[in-house]
């Protein structure tokens, strides 16, 4: 069995990772950010995953801070999973993850498009500069290490 | 043992993830897109993840066309492992993932700074409509079905 963690990588991407990196995690997160799903069962029936690794999955998203239980049926003890401000903050991570596979990996086009509520038009990903208000290619994107990369093992 | 496919997912997304979704993946392409790593020895020196998974992902990437292999020893028959288009094109992938790190789990900062050649300014990822050149908020973007999204299955 494949650990969670990324112990000795001090980076972000990985610290990202530890948290919905695991299998189906990423899809869960889907359908409560762009389905609004809430409840295990709406989940479970999206998904077709196993009964006990979506709770696994929810239970370590609870315990991550990125989903809140909240009861919604007092009498039956029924929860519902709803997104905190750190899970809401992860579209970013789905949409890319979707471009990458719109333009890879759609050979009968895109099942999902991104659309500005209200507006209508398509929503794209893109890169800017801070300083020179450009939209950097790609390969004109660099990753330079600050003083914070020095601090060793886990942060 | 959990598969790698999500074949009842009619999703970018899972399309993407079945590629780049298992446990190292992401930070093996990480070394590539940003470090320039194309060695065996020089992924496992980074990542320090064994080799018959590291040697098991490399393969895989190349199936999927995301890496290829290139001799650069023909006397020890030593290969390397460069990104293909296809593979360059998973940079947007790590940048969201790395900027929410930054963001949620970088309590001593950000590690790593994403950096415009030659203009030194710093890159972030944004959305952008491509109807009201607006930047839109995360709530304001919805996923909306395609007809392509009728299409039964996997695609």
């Amino acid at each position: 069995m494949l650990g969670r963690l990324y112990e000795n990588q001090n980076c972000s991407a990985a610290r990202a990772l530890e948290i919905v990196g695991e299998r189906w995690s990423l899809l869960i997160l889907r359908d409560a950010l762009f389905g609004g799903t809430t409840r295990f069962s709406d989940f479970q029936r999206s998904l077709g995953v196993a009964p006990n690794i979506l709770a696994k999955r929810l239970e370590d998203f609870i315990a991550a801070g990125i989903l809140k239980a909240r009861s919604f049926s007092p009498e039956t003890g029924h929860r519902e999973y709803v997104l905190t401000a750190k899970g809401r903050d992860l579209k970013p991570i789905v949409i890319a993850l979707t471009a990458w596979g719109d333009r890879w990996a759609a050979p009968n086009g895109p099942p999902v498009v991104l659309e500005h509520e209200g507006c209508g038009g398509r929503v794209k990903q893109q890169l800017y500069c801070s300083a020179c208000h450009d939209n950097p290619k790609l390969s004109d994107v660099l990753a330079r290490p600050t003083n914070a990369s020095r601090v060793a093992g886990r942060r």
